[in-house]
């Protein structure tokens, strides 16, 4: 064996993105994806299932953001197709999500470009 | 006072990035800082005092991700323009630093056209 072999290393890269305001943590990955689950669902319930997440705990997340922001991401309403009711993401919130969107997608394009970096 | 008040919210972009290694996390903004510290400082003492950290941090950082991909990433040396001996970053530390700052900086470029998102 020689003491200088030649290694090769592959490395993957990955990232996390969030959003803040004055400092403090406001939106990130987790968030975004409820919003996301909850527009396609049409439900919190669902959204949250989708998610294997309890109904609390995402309704939580968004209310959470809501009160920081003292903005309304979702709207929950009776009746609808099902009768059951159901949630919009307002306007504010498919902002929110394009925002965070947009970058997300900035950068899983630089990152594709160097998927695996080799040492 | 109206119901619907518009609201102009201000938010900021920020992110983590790091590599990974068969899905274990090997290298962030941490030993990147320390990387960098010891090859613009050339010793673990005066990089790691740099950043206000213990030598014994510093190197700790540096020897588990060493050992991690089992390469040397930083060599330390006797004597020296000194006289006390120093650290240099290998090429394979260099390689690591270059291959980091490369896709920081492209991610930068994405946040600074977008460093303040309004909703």
């Amino acid at each position: 064996m020689c003491g200088k072999e030649k290694h090769s290393l592959t490395l993957v890269p990955d990232y996390k993105l969030w959003f803040e305001r004055d400092g403090e943590y406001i939106f990130g990955p987790g968030a975004y994806a409820i919003l996301k689950s909850v527009y396609e669902e049409g439900t919190i319930t669902k959204g949250a299932k989708k998610l294997s997440m309890s109904y609390r705990y995402a309704w939580g997340v968004i209310k959470k953001i809501e009160k920081k922001l003292g903005i309304t991401l979702v709207e929950t309403f009776k009746g609808g197709t099902e009768g059951g009711g159901g949630a919009r993401v307002t306007e504010n919130g498919l902002k929110l999500m394009e925002l965070y969107s947009n970058i997300n997608k900035a950068f899983n394009d630089i990152l594709e470009s160097s998927s695996h970096l080799n040492l």
